[in-house]
């Protein structure tokens, strides 16, 4: 394995509106405040973290095409595109570095249009419903998955 | 209520074209020509009215983010985001500011992938059919359910 | 265009019981209140107005097809048969007669079975779910059409 | 057999338009014309004939329950109510007359909606989509089935 | 709760031919018959019913209406309007009195349009299958209800 | 219309098999009694009509193919192709003469798959259920049918 | 008929579990004071009664086999059985003895993988949604039902 | 909170044989040594736990049912049971003690009929796909759950 | 039963590419070794074997009608038409011959559109997977299923 | 392979009630009766042969299971459970034992829930629809499939 | 490679029809004149071809067949067999020799029944929609493919 | 026709990885060398070409809707978003310039959310799974088509 393990954390469409609204369903946090607790988690794991979020799918492409051959994982919160998006599935697949996939809220328990993946397939494993834990849990399980190759 | 009601109308992909090409479907208009209209309408009945169009489905987003806090209610014509974008939906469900979604012509006379909209659950009515009536009816709709809140 | 434009404004089932129960669905308004605001209108608009409201599927039949050649629109609600009557369908096709469909709720963010409208794919357009006034703007935009051709 | 074969025709919703409207899909022959056929030819057939038109499903219902140990066989257009109604269905197996379903239109030529018959289960057989002669062809038919049992 | 506990009983289309034909699925008693074990049952139980049958989706929805705030409970046999009504069940979410669906035959044991109950949903409970003791066990199931609540 | 009226009648596969097996769902008729009574009726009618049969759903094209400007009209049983050929329905397409397609038994009252007609969509119409009567009320209907052309 | 009427109630999984949790759904009763009613109207009605409970599939296979030539009826709440187990169909099929099938709630009211029972099919009827009544009510079916044959 | 925190860790059908075979998708590891792993981290954080396999769904339900009352979360991979169990769920429901889903392997990147989790609707969230180390995140979330409570 | 049992074994469309290709899936051994391996057995079972291949679906119908009256059994593998071939489903209900299905592969194992069989539904039963000893399997159910009878 | 070939031979539930109900569809013969046959037949080929019957599918999972290093081949009869069991499956996938499936009815030619089988996709093949003859000849075809590896 | 390229060029039911009815959809050129391209095309591709067409599936079936070993690559218009037909799937597959599939027209914007092809499944690629350029270009395509190879 | 032909060649998301990774599905060359042998093809043909690749939907609706009243043809390979967007559909249902879908990979031959194209329906027609050859295929189609109107 190389010097220093780089993983990119990329937040899809609409959390950056994290904490300002729907607090019930996405717990009270901000964006900012999260992407600090993913700071701290990364420092002390000792790997490095570049976190990215868009509302835009052609960004999300954008941001995932730009990991590759620099990056060793990726962390994704696809969001709503999750669930309509191929183009983050054929970008990940295009890069092929191991990915983990996240939600804050349980997309299983909502409606069912939530319930289809598009990304889950290509991804290592998903961690669903534990709000900004999903992210921690996340990244934790993708760093041990990256160290186990 | 505040001193002056603010409403953004968004327009969404390809509306642009109107009045340039399928005339017989979108009717005769410009897109400035219904823009006009919108204003003028607005000012008769005394209210501010900011008015986009983009191509883009991140781009839809962020302009719907931005009218949190800032302003009271939207007029959406998703276009042919209304039936792919759940995106959409998130951003108008994360703003949670009464939103009124109209159609130029009518959806539910054409093809059977154009009869599901995603914004429709969280809107407060739809408008569909009439050209660029519905968006002066929709409006019309809004305001009306506005000050009634 | 004749002298007065005259047009027919049906109410399917169960409206009958508007402001009786229900209200936080369809408002607080009676029906016998909702046809006077369209009265009301309608003599501004200096258009004639007949308003019918029946439990029957096929009474609604029977009084749209006494429009045939008498007048120049129908407004209709046609509530629960929306979803189940072919009939209806047949018969504004059959007289061929402008017609709007209106809905007090809006019936996208409801339950399954009300999201198909046998009439909205025979209706110039359709007005979703801003109570009472689903039907003025209705009837404003019928009238608007009627006007233009 | 009885001394003169009788038999129910029942025109469904609609039926009584025609020659009136759309007569490039359902000709152009009156009602009353196609009734007068029928009487001539069942005149020429020795039989005796009742013909019923009716808007309501329930009076359907009702004209066929009263079929019931009068009637030797149903020829029935239920037009719009083959596709939605059981109750017609029931009522056919309740009175358990020999029953001929015809159709103007060819039915499985148009929208999908139109292609699933709740009554063809219960009839004997179909004639669909050759104008008035469906009747008197549906007549011949019935007629030839009576006799043979 | 009042004086005494009234109570509609509602037979839906076709039910009239009870006892004439079908015996063999529907049981050999005939409506009359079935409605005075009915009247003897609720006088042994020592309320008030009143009976309505009709082949018509629209005198249903009138008969239940009719009931509102004047009758404490509906014992209702859709018969073929149980699976393709949504005006029944818009009917009794209007009223919104407690109300027992029954059917004399076991519906789930037949064909599959037979399985699906717009008025279950809105429902206290179904008693389905036992022929004129489907409307017997119903009505006690109603009155229990009343009285606990 | 030119001097003599000629009809192919093109029996499908296993028709071969009438009056032979299952006679209690097709009769007890012969294929060739069968045709002996179309080619009497055919003769009363002065028309000259040619009759076909085969298992063979790439021959029963070639037979159809062979009709171009020669025949006047098509009287079809496709029997089990009815169901799955797609090639029959593009060779009645493209010769495009009238065609009537005739069942003998009521294929809406059987198994599923055989309620879904290729060919009817293509068809002038329907006679289905009666048996050789569904042959002789076809020939009749095609007959009248070409006469009004 | 034989002496005494005897009859197994089987109750299915997590009834056991009834009055400690979800009240607001399936009523306060624990499952031993159900019992006790079970017990104290079959006293009255002079019949023979013996109740079991098990969570597992296959012991209630077991129960149900254990009736054959013993058992008169069999009353069953195969709760989340009910929509998944064809098991519990085939013994039903296999002892072949009058089985009503009763449910606390109403099912038909809940998520859309209730409304599927593969017990009904074979069942002489149900009773649903009227809690520890469903019991009562069904077992006086299942004894009507008996003593009928 | 109360002293120590209390967590039942339940494996189902055919985890038994971890290890043994088919490593190539769950990995090398045996249910025991996955178990040690479960309870040294329990251990590390201080927490109680209990661990139980069974290849039978109704003992599952057993083993859930034990836990109420006495425990403070479900930490369960229902493998097999995931996708047809109902009963499972309701047991979940029943007790109303936080659960966490995990499994071993990518279950949304395998055959279409595993995408479907009956228990993730009732689950506090997943984690998916990690081998064993979807225990110990799953196990980490639960505890982080109940300590925000 | 007649002196020596008669039976015919058909082979469907690409069966006489046996042995030449795809032998990982279909095995080694050549059409001919088969129908030797068929012929070798029906000669120790005293049996009488005829055996046709061919890969049009009418003259697979024609074989099966000449059986009638003529052969006591039919060993059949459809192979590509068991999935399409309703016409091989009519000539099999047509002539009434005690029929026997046989797949070299497991069909049921392979693409979606391969596990339904049309002719599964008129057999007596099938053997399904095990190359040659399909035929042979199947051949020794046929003559027991004969002998029984 | 080693000295003496062992097969467990699993019959799933409701198959000891076999010779005792519904004989016209599984045949005469007692469960007892056809283990015997299985033995002779065994002792025959010169295989070891075990044999278990339960109405359970955990204890089925266990019974397969304990197969693993013990056992050559499975000959399964899964019963009720070939259609909603996805734990038998993984448990024949786990051990990874050639497996053989057999039914006694045809389950292609009865209801539509039985045509689904979860055990097929992972079996060498199956033999459906020859009452007891399908062990045998299912027997048989495994020891044929152990012998060719 | 070998000396000369071959290819077969196989048109499927109809395609005889071509220039002759049709036109608007097909093109105005009759096969012979399109099969007079091909042959000067491959002419000048140095290339042999040989070109077959028939309107029966069992004899694609044979002409496929017969490439078998004889040939480079297979140019094939299925026409409607394209949709139905799993024999030219696995004819194809038999032969394992590159196909390239063409279509006239562009079956993607007609009928739903024409979007699903049987035979893209097995080929290398598709043209469609190009009239007779969709030979030519796909006769390039193959011919490219089987050169790089 | 205007002096020279002008065609937009728009490449969809991803498509800037081609040669980079996935090159066993997609082809060893690199986007370059495919725009390199695109011009150089256009040199030849006389046309002139300009070339655009965006990962962006929303990016893609603006090339196109540029190339209005300035282009004569369209070229485009969708990606991602042949399959799930529909306001590509639009863009050019609105410039209305004849357009040429193409595809690198055969998508009909992969998962089954590939098989649906939105484009296709608006498309002169389609060349697919030729890798870069579909490119200059598609091209030589798009000239020739232009070339004939």
């Amino acid at each position: 394995m190389k010097q220093k393990m780089k993983i990119l954390v990329l937040h899809g469409p609409n959390l950056n509106l994290l904490g300002i609204r729907e607090k019930e369903i996405y717990g009270p946090l901000r964006l900012k405040e999260i992407d600090q607790k993913i700071k701290k988690f990364s420092k002390m794991e000792g790997i490095e973290v570049s976190i990215r979020q868009t509302n835009s799918e052609g960004e999300m492409v954008n941001f995932i095409q730009r990991a590759f051959q620099k990056l060793d994982g990726l962390l994704i919160n696809p969001a709503a595109y999750t669930h309509t998006s191929i183009a983050l599935r054929d970008a990940i697949l295009g890069i092929n570095i191991p990915t983990v996939e996240v939600h804050l809220s349980n997309i299983y328990a909502r409606e069912g249009f939530r319930h289809l993946s598009y990304v889950a397939g290509v991804s290592v494993g998903q961690v669903v419903g534990f709000g900004v834990n999903s992210y921690l849990l996340g990244l934790q399980a993708l760093i041990n998955h990256l160290k186990r190759k």
